[in-house]
């Protein structure tokens, strides 16, 4: 057990971070509509919450590898493109020769957007030696629930897992974003990721999340659900209403920082970057979830899940300027 | 054997033509652009060339149905939305419940365009009582290369052939678009397509088609070759150069009357329809070629595949002052 005063020692290793999901490309709605099937044009950006993180991460100065599978083709080329600017070790991704990039169209709304996920190489995840070398030398492991969401990847996820699970030194940060549709059996995917939260170190829901997951309650009872799960630290993000986090002894409360919102595409693996980023630097899990809550504060300004953010130090910086005013 | 002065006669049949193949979402970049992984925007259009063939065929009065297979998701009924508005019977299209309306991405260039398909329930077409009944009941077969492409819908196009061989009073008309890359072994399709040209009444290669198949030749050796794989009527599409139609006893040349070119997309698909609305009118196929290619240069004066077409008594019209000024 840890607790929002908890700080982690971490050997020295040869992976900061392993964001383990998805890498897709994001069609998003030019336009605000009703219906996706009513959407005329679409802008292709970078996306997949596993990509994002890292990416995010990487930013921040943490070494970050992603293990996913893409397609051989002209939008695995342009994700690779794209990591390559960011200065990416992207020894971790496998290569598909047959199967496509996987997709996801998005349709923007006022609410939450509507979307339709085009499966494909991301599915096909293989063990192989390089996933399980890349897993024994990481600090902390990122894991989304997309990636768990199909076999045959759901198994190389299990398989990682168990790594994770005989090295108690190793943290695991599981997000909780369990959506229905992306299962064939929805039911088994709701007691898997129960599973999986009663062994994480660190989980991140939104109100979206813990909606879908548990059905309408409030952010405090949310939270003490997971906690009976087994959940260790749990952090509610609430958009604009902020953060709840607790360690099962407190619940403590963050106002979102946020005085400018573009776009919230991607808020949440930016604050999964800063969050992870604090503690791999040896800051209180306190202190990292205020980290994160500023990382994300800077993302929604700009547009797309990758638009800038500053430096660690920038961040730290703002982050105790948001401290001494409170 | 038929020749070009030849005509058909019909019994009264339930359908006109069945349209076998893809019907699928093409995606094209707004921009004209070198590569599709540095397309930014997309436009989503109705397409798939079978899908193309039937609408406008129905356009001129053809009582025209599809036999294909897409997904229960935002794409698929877009496309039944279209299908809806123009009074089409979709009988024929089967909906996959797990599985997804296939894709193409498409990258506007100045030269051949550079696409991606991204197949899915459109491969998993299966043979049916409806799809048994629908051939038993039409008058014409159109078939593309597209659907034959991958298994198991291959197969039911496999089936629904022997129908048509087992009825020689039902004409073939088949789409020699050959593309390797759609195919899991390319000889095994360049051997299928071989085959299939053998029996067809009618195939209408583009220049693109005949260079993909046969290597870099001329016009009149690409009619040569295909009439020597055994084709019937060969009509060969040769963009601003026209069409070169032969029977096998003489080569003719006919020019295009394309005036004003907006968006070629589509144009063979418009061709087909134009050309098969006036083989059922019992024209004769030198005619109907001429009627073919009437159609197909009032569809590229308008953006999409399905840019409006004139009724058929505007394109008979249409083309007899073309014949009367040549």
């Amino acid at each position: 057990m840890s607790y929002l005063d908890s700080r982690y020692k971490f050997l020295d290793g040869k992976v900061d971070l392993i964001s383990f999901g998805e890498m897709l490309v994001d069609f998003i709605s030019k336009k605000n509509q009703v219906l996706i099937s009513e959407v005329e044009e679409f802008t292709r950006y970078f996306g997949g919450s596993a990509a994002n993180v890292a990416v995010n991460a990487k930013r921040l100065g943490v070494q970050a590898r992603i293990i996913t599978r893409i397609g051989d083709d002209a939008f695995g080329h342009f994700l690779l493109d794209v990591l390559n600017k960011e200065n990416i070790n992207t020894n971790g991704i496998q290569i598909d020769k047959k199967r496509r990039t996987p997709l996801v169209f998005v349709n923007k709304t006022a609410g939450t957007p509507a979307w339709l996920a085009y499966r494909n190489a991301d599915k096909y995840l293989e063990f192989n030696e390089k996933v399980e070398y890349l897993i024994k030398n990481t600090k902390i492991l990122y894991l989304t629930t997309f990636i768990i969401s199909q076999k045959p990847a759901r198994k190389v996820a299990l398989k990682t897992l168990n790594i994770i699970k005989e090295n108690p030194k190793k943290l695991l940060a599981f997000d909780p974003c369990f959506r229905p549709s992306l299962w064939s059996d929805s039911k088994i995917g709701k007691s898997l990721v129960k599973k999986i939260i009663a062994f994480s170190d660190f989980i991140k829901p939104s109100l979206d999340d813990a909606k879908i997951f548990f059905g309408t309650d409030s952010p405090e009872n949310y939270i003490d659900k997971y906690l009976q799960l087994g959940a260790n630290i749990v952090i509610l993000t609430m958009g604009k209403d902020g953060v709840l986090v607790s360690d099962g002894r407190t619940k403590t409360h963050l106002s979102s920082y946020a005085d400018e919102v573009v776009d919230v595409t991607g808020a949440g693996d930016a604050f999964w970057a800063g969050f992870i980023t604090a503690i791999l630097d040896g800051m209180s899990i306190g202190k990292a979830v205020k980290l994160g809550n500023v990382t994300a504060v800077f993302k929604i300004r700009g547009i797309g899940a990758l638009s800038p953010i500053p430096s660690k130090q920038q961040l730290i910086k703002f982050m105790k300027k948001q401290e001494a005013s409170q």
